[in-house]
């Protein structure tokens, strides 16, 4: 007889766990806890069954306990709670939570998958209502799509701007509600950088669905909520997505270390303080990739390579912890989102030294019909020019790029290495020099000081200020909308208007999307100007960020006049 | 005044280097000559003008001479073609080719960029005659489709399936034409081993193309192609794509150093044997990555590196030359393909020791209605896993997985680094563990000799040598169609039924896409079964590799049938 291994959670991390002990040693004996009605469902595509898009909650299950029985001789026992465990005899005690009798199982080795728990802050009144739900299991959506049906719901608020969050509002919209979402931050999607979620912000309201920023749920009432800024929201349900806390109840009972935020604590071979004790997911508290300190991060990717690497320890199979870079996408819509590694915010708060590219260039070839444009931010580090993180929106393929960038950074890639990527490139997938090409070079140009740039922030506080903006684009470009107060000077009559061109005075450079406007202040850096300064994101970046904002003179036509070259 | 630069071409590689000089130097002057009537037009999009994709032939023209002059100070002339060089003197003569005058122009540095030639082979009866096109220049499009507009061309017979080919038989079918595709090789697709473009002939034949393998084009008569099997072929309009030689007439009357295969030598600056002679793009010999050796290789986007790299060398900024790995991708109907650096085939010519992982799991979480099966080859060293390649066939987002393998092997990565990628995953995009992912995981099976494999291709010799193949599937899967001869004993069975899997002879075991068989290949290891083999691709491969033989019972299930877990 093998080893007797006992896996308490049996979705993601505890799944993942209990087949590959199978794989390892056909003689374990398996057995796999889940307090809920199901194990090894797909918690990442929970949002989708809302609009209908994954049609009935069941297919959300993978697989059942039968079929672990089956194909994997896995005793997976469900409505089982794992309530305590006694370290030195090696033993849990289990209860069945139908029938409330509890029971005794022994273990050589333990693992501990419980996931995290969705926050509801206790100081929210009526938080804990019936119109409240959360978002985290099959049963939760289960509640919403059930109630919204018998109530007859019509309005929904939704709490909280991140990943799920924003899939909750984006399929309830599509199931024909009216939906709010309220995000207490200035911002959605904190991964990305402030500058960077402006396009998807005006997507969500494109499409409807009212985006409440800065302003916080202090009560909910039967039909309404209501703000701290004492706005009022009709809703008859309410879904609160602000975040999850480590499960660690069974943890701290058994006396397991836990970090100060009350993630599990595991070495590099996910061994809890207990050598016994395994603990994978989004419990644990885990290693940055870039600083080596101590995070916590809540995604499945590396949840499922956790499990792997702590059933290889238990049985003596050796394996290199990389620590984690943090790289996640959504779709809100029509537009795509895709981030890895750090962000600005995350670079400043661990004092690195960094600096970033913000281009936006086509997601294919420009001239065929379905090209877009993608919004693309590269940050390195200073002045090493080692690649940081990468952010990217548009409506093709961000995913794409940013997987790129995820590679480069867990091979140590640098700015250099960037540039020089041979990736495929046909007119249908990208353009001969890729984005993340593109970005490299922009990259490398602002490392080794041959442009200077200001960012798509600071454009207001020219435009207010009265700076010398020079507006390379066409006659007819610059006609449509431009930035107001700058100069039209097109990049093809310059040569000859140099006099218009002050030398005494800093020089704000901007066109579409930067491409023109690169060659003009190379070439007046040459021509003696000392002071030029090439606008990050160009006028494209500028009608993304202050699009709400009396910066441009027309609004409208920039959203629509996307294909000026 | 700045250096006087010629460049010869004024396409990819030449329009690129006039620009980067442009930038690098405000002073110099700049020259750029072509022979035909565009410069800087898309190559790559050529093909997509036949169907009206992109609606005019002058869309395909990114900048005319004025715009180059305007903006970029650059004389860009058209219709005027370098006919000679005096190294010595440091001149070009010119010819206008439509005024038949020619003229000398001195030069500092000369930058060659004439691309290459698309090969007519003379030995073809009838090559020369109106009605056979290439396909790499803007008039060559406008030519075919004048020409097939005023002939009231019905048919037309395309010769080579490589990338031009397919993408010129795809856009003429959209265009309603009657298409042939002879490929005189048993595979279109030279980059891609045999068995990933199976899925690829599919998907033409299901759109109707005529798929020719394997024989050759003998004679072009007025109306129809004669093939060297004596096969005749209705066709009014016949396209040439069956590869390109580089352009080195101009080199060769200057002397410089040619390779064996007539490519322009160059060192690793892109000097050619005269130091103040560069050459880059298509034309010229490069080196590739993984060997060293000396290579040829014409993709736009190595050209555009090479163009900034020559460019710089002149104005002495470092460049550090990687040489080639070689990514592409393709489009063909419903089906995307592309590929990264070393295959089978070219392993086995460089003497390379490798093996391979063959997978094929779903491209996003397979409960997402728009999940496709990813057909993905990953190709490694032996015994270093380093990563030599990859190659990716399906519906939805391969380029996706083949550039973060080109990415991972521009970075020294092996089989350790990919299983480890953190990439960007959500429902819409990916699995947790992403088909990179899995591959590795796979791959490292294979090397770490835990798991035996038998390719896809050997199956037919199995089945007809009587060999034992399990299938792994549950038995309503079986009933649809299964191999012939294999024994249905479902993984969530085997355990109750060892006693029907012999131990003295070798088990080849199977499910639909290996996830299963995986584990039962596993099991019978530990339960003293010595010669187990998976089947490398499993039940899909099999339905796609040998889907025209008589190895499966029933064909058409397979292919509507994918969705069995």
């Amino acid at each position: 007889m093998g080893k007797k291994v006992l896996v308490v959670g049996g979705v993601a991390g505890g799944a993942s766990v209990a087949a590959r002990v199978r794989r390892l040693d056909e003689s374990a004996e398996i057995i796999m806890f889940e307090r809920g009605p199901y194990v090894s469902f797909s918690n990442c595509c929970i949002p989708f069954h809302i609009s209908g898009d994954i049609e009935k909650s069941q297919d959300l299950v993978l697989m059942t306990p039968p079929e672990f029985d089956k194909q994997y001789n896995i005793d997976a026992r469900v409505y089982n709670e794992v309530v305590g465990i006694n370290k030195e005899e090696k033993t849990v005690e289990v209860k069945n939570v139908q029938t409330n009798e509890t029971y005794t199982e022994s273990y050589d080795v333990l693992f501990l998958a419980p996931g995290a728990v969705a926050l509801r802050p206790q100081s929210i009144e009526g938080i804990n209502d019936e119109h409240v739900f959360v978002m985290k299991t099959v049963p939760d959506v289960e509640a919403l799509t059930t109630y919204a049906k018998d109530n007859d719901v019509k309005d929904v608020t939704v709490v909280g701007g991140g990943y799920i969050g924003l899939e909750v509002a984006e399929n309830l919209k599509y199931a024909g509600y009216n939906v709010t979402l309220v995000e207490a931050q200035d911002q959605v999607m904190a991964p990305l950088d402030y500058d960077m979620v402006q396009m998807i912000n005006r997507e969500i309201m494109k499409n409807d669905v009212d985006l409440v920023l800065g302003d916080s749920v202090q009560k909910i009432a039967k039909d309404k909520v209501i703000l701290a800024s004492g706005r009022e929201i009709n809703a008859q349900a309410v879904v609160m997505a602000i975040g999850v806390r480590p499960e660690n109840t069974l943890a701290k009972q058994a006396d397991l270390a836990l970090s100060a935020s009350g993630a599990i604590k595991v070495n590099h071979h996910y061994q809890t303080s207990d050598p016994n004790i395994y603990a994978v997911g989004d419990a644990i508290e885990t290693t940055c990739f870039f600083t080596g300190q101590k995070t916590q991060l809540t995604l499945a990717g590396p949840a499922q390579r956790q499990a792997r690497a702590a059933a290889d320890h238990v049985y003596g199979r050796t394996y290199v912890n990389t620590g984690v870079i943090g790289s996640s996408s959504v779709k809100m819509f029509g537009m795509n989102a895709a981030n890895t590694g750090l962000n600005e915010k995350q670079c400043q708060a661990r004092g690195i030294d960094y600096d970033y590219s913000y281009v936006i260039p086509k997601d294919k070839v420009g001239l065929m019909p379905d090209a877009e444009n993608l919004f693309f931010k590269l940050i390195f580090q200073v002045p090493s020019g080692k690649i940081l993180g990468a952010q990217a929106v548009g409506r093709g393929n961000v995913d794409k790029r940013i997987d790129v960038i995820a590679t480069a950074i867990m091979l140590n890639g640098n700015l250099e290495h960037l540039k020089e990527l041979e990736l495929t490139y046909s007119p249908h997938f990208s353009t001969a020099k890729d984005v993340v090409n593109h970005a490299a070079l922009t990259a490398l140009n602002i490392l080794n000081g041959e442009v200077k740039k200001v960012p798509v922030t600071k454009v207001r506080e020219l435009v207010e200020s009265n700076a010398m903006i020079i507006d390379a684009r066409e006659e007819g470009e610059y006609a449509l909308s431009h930035i107001k107060g700058a100069v039209n000077i097109p990049l093809s009559q310059f040569r000859d208007r140099l006099d218009e061109i002050p030398k005494d005075q800093p020089i704000y450079v901007h066109c579409r999307s930067s491409q023109r406007s690169y060659n003009m202040v190379r070439a007046l850096g040459q021509l003696g100007y000392d002071h030029v300064y090439n606008l990050d994101g160009s006028f494209l970046g500028v009608c993304e960020y202050e699009y709400f904002n009396d910066v441009v003179s027309k609004r409208e036509p920039i959203v629509t006049d996307y294909n000026f070259n």
